[in-house]
């Protein structure tokens, strides 16, 4: 089957669409008694919901890939994540929440440890602790603002990790990584991968900025040099009103989330990552939009932690929150996950995902519970995360005919 | 996953394969005791067939898109409907039944109202009725018979539809619409999409007939005018014994379904929309041909009617006429439909529809039902449409091992 462009069939009726994601809720057969989280966890809400509607399984970005967050959501929201990809640097800005500006260039730095003759001695500066990280990288903040009429920003992201984003006229975003993935060397000069005058100017630029950083740092124990990777612009897509129609908005109380909604034209409304705060906003919002994308952060969190009693007890806070959503009188609610976080796994995993949807053209099957297996023998059966937008569309009366 | 070109595996051992199609038969659980039409219906040959072979659901041509008639039976014949379209006028004439030569341009027309200055007032002549419409469009086909010559061929369509072939040698199909899709301006004049000299004659003809057409009508009271929309030529495709190795015919009682089933090279046999007729039909050809597509229509008819008892007689109407085919002793049985069409909706959808298939090389499932629920557990899973064919070719023996 190929891909259809949904543009022809769109039809505005006024109905509107809740996407509730449980991040990372799927898990392993691995509690106590052999069940899952969501087997584990008390669910009335989810439950009446799945008995009354329909549900299936998704399967996020390939059979047996492991999604990062960016590539699971994307799915979600009807974007082919092998199509849609973002630079490192430009995913490294959505995660620390850092709005680019469509003439930046944004790259990950590390920062590295480097001996007297400028050599790499640890690419990571001995994954220094972001109590150390981050005065290294305000240090470079305030040295280093501006070269050749370029502004230059800093973010301090995660232990070695750091963002920086050069912001000025003509910059291109086709220049080599400077991390030479060895040590014993000096770190490499930024190279244009393709000859342009916007590349040559932020290979300039960046050389120039990786040197001064070295002398900035020069009094650092750990932290005396920066490596930088994938310099990347944001990306520009089409949005979710021009491909399927909808003024969409996400609630979403980490960086991250909102901002990969972002990326695909979603409107971001107030978000604390507490579920009754986020309901609420999205009650406050109701008129304003068409589909919402409201996130709930605990159950990846707990399943990173491998604490399964705390993801239970994530997934029963969730399931909380559905009648609050209910009241609003969706024509579609959706509850699933862009991704498993099996407890037992630490780890995000390319299990597929649960997920129920709650519409008046849904036709029931037999299934009784939300969760991972109740879910097999579900009417939506076992599809790739990208079907999941063009259903939500059928069901909400937004697709016309395909041909006579 | 790719596609397969299946010709090299091809090899014909004489079997034969009768896809019988319920039109429509796919239904939501919206029935008194919350039940699907065939969960309602009593269906004891389909339900033994299942029992003692396999079942599952096919989606017709993308995840909740609903299928036309035309996508909707091309993806049960194996032609993906994403890949294979057909112009709008060409479509339009399959619908009436009308046979396009090669040489054919077809549009579809709409009646529209005119004011003294020649501007549209209304683009579809007031939803004009059947029988006042067929005595316009009777007029302008006494009336306008040639054009530089090029004959004019008319036939009323439904209301204010019509459609107009023009044939002649030297004719293309890349002229733009003549409806500007707003009223209180004139009806476009037909210019060339790409500057061709076929495309050039077709643009003339077109609007020398357009504007006699205005003459022609210039005493009605509602229909003063035409607008013509995709200029098309019946597609070329190849047909299911070039692609399938089968000599494939047609019983379908309504010229849609005839008119599709020949785009893919089927021959047309004896069809009369009369249950027992048309299998009496499929059993007087039966030496002759290899794959038999019958088609029901009454099922579909009560759904669009939204008569939920008038599709469960129908379904069992459907299901009496399968000893019948059995006795024949087809290789492989098929019973499914193009697309659902639930009497709860009162139109198409785009649920999926459960399929059955007899075969001696059956892996039995664990269903023992014909209807939507049952078939979720079925052996045949969760498929797109286009998949069928090649599992219809596999059953009755027709396809060779692939690789070594």
């Amino acid at each position: 089957m190929g891909t259809l462009d949904l543009g022809p069939l769109l039809q505005d009726n006024g109905s509107k669409i809740i996407l509730f994601v449980w991040d990372g809720v799927g898990g392993l057969t691995s509690g106590p008694n052999g069940e899952t989280e969501l087997q584990a966890a008390k669910t009335p809400n989810a439950d009446r919901l799945v008995a009354a509607n329909v549900c299936g399984r998704l399967e996020p970005v390939y059979p047996g890939v492991t999604p990062g967050s960016g590539p699971g959501h994307l799915g979600l929201f009807g974007y082919d994540p092998l199509e849609y990809r973002i630079g490192r640097g430009a995913l490294e800005a959505v995660g620390v929440g850092f709005d680019l500006e469509p003439k930046d260039v944004a790259a990950r730095l590390n920062l590295c440890t480097l001996d007297d003759e400028g050599r790499i001695t640890d690419r990571r500066a001995g994954r220094i602790p972001n109590a150390e990280a981050k005065p290294v990288v305000e240090k470079l903040a305030a040295a280093i603002r501006e070269v050749d009429g370029v502004e230059v920003l800093w973010s301090p992201v995660k232990e070695h990790r750091a963002l920086m984003v050069l912001r000025g006229e003509g910059l291109g975003d086709g220049v080599e990584d400077t991390d030479p993935q060895r040590t014993g060397v000096a770190p490499l000069e930024p190279q244009v991968i393709e000859e342009t005058a916007s590349n040559r100017r932020t290979a300039e630029v960046a050389g120039k900025v990786l040197r001064q950083a070295r002398e900035v740092l020069r009094g650092e124990a750990k932290a005396r040099g920066v490596l930088a990777r994938g310099f990347a612009k944001r990306p520009h897509w089409p949005t979710m009103a021009e491909r399927f129609g909808v003024k969409a908005a996400v609630v979403a109380g980490t960086p991250m989330y909102r901002g990969v909604a972002k990326l695909v034209g979603m409107e971001a409304l107030p978000a604390t990552n507490d579920m009754e705060k986020d309901v609420a906003s999205v009650a406050a919002n109701w008129d304003a939009y068409d589909f919402f994308f409201l996130h709930y952060k605990h159950t990846d969190m707990a399943g990173e932690d491998g604490d399964f009693g705390a993801k239970v007890k994530a997934i029963e806070e969730a399931d909380g929150a559905l009648p609050a959503l209910e009241r609003l009188g969706p024509d579609v609610l959706i509850v699933t996950a862009d991704h498993s976080t099996p407890s037992a796994m630490k780890a995000h995993s390319w299990h597929p995902v649960p997920v129920l949807l709650a519409a008046k053209t849904s036709r029931r099957d037999a299934a009784e519970r939300f969760d991972e297996i109740a879910c097999i023998g579900g009417e939506l059966g076992l599809r790739p995360s990208i079907h999941l937008m063009p259903l939500a569309l059928a069901h909400a009366g937004r697709l016309a005919k395909f041909g006579a």
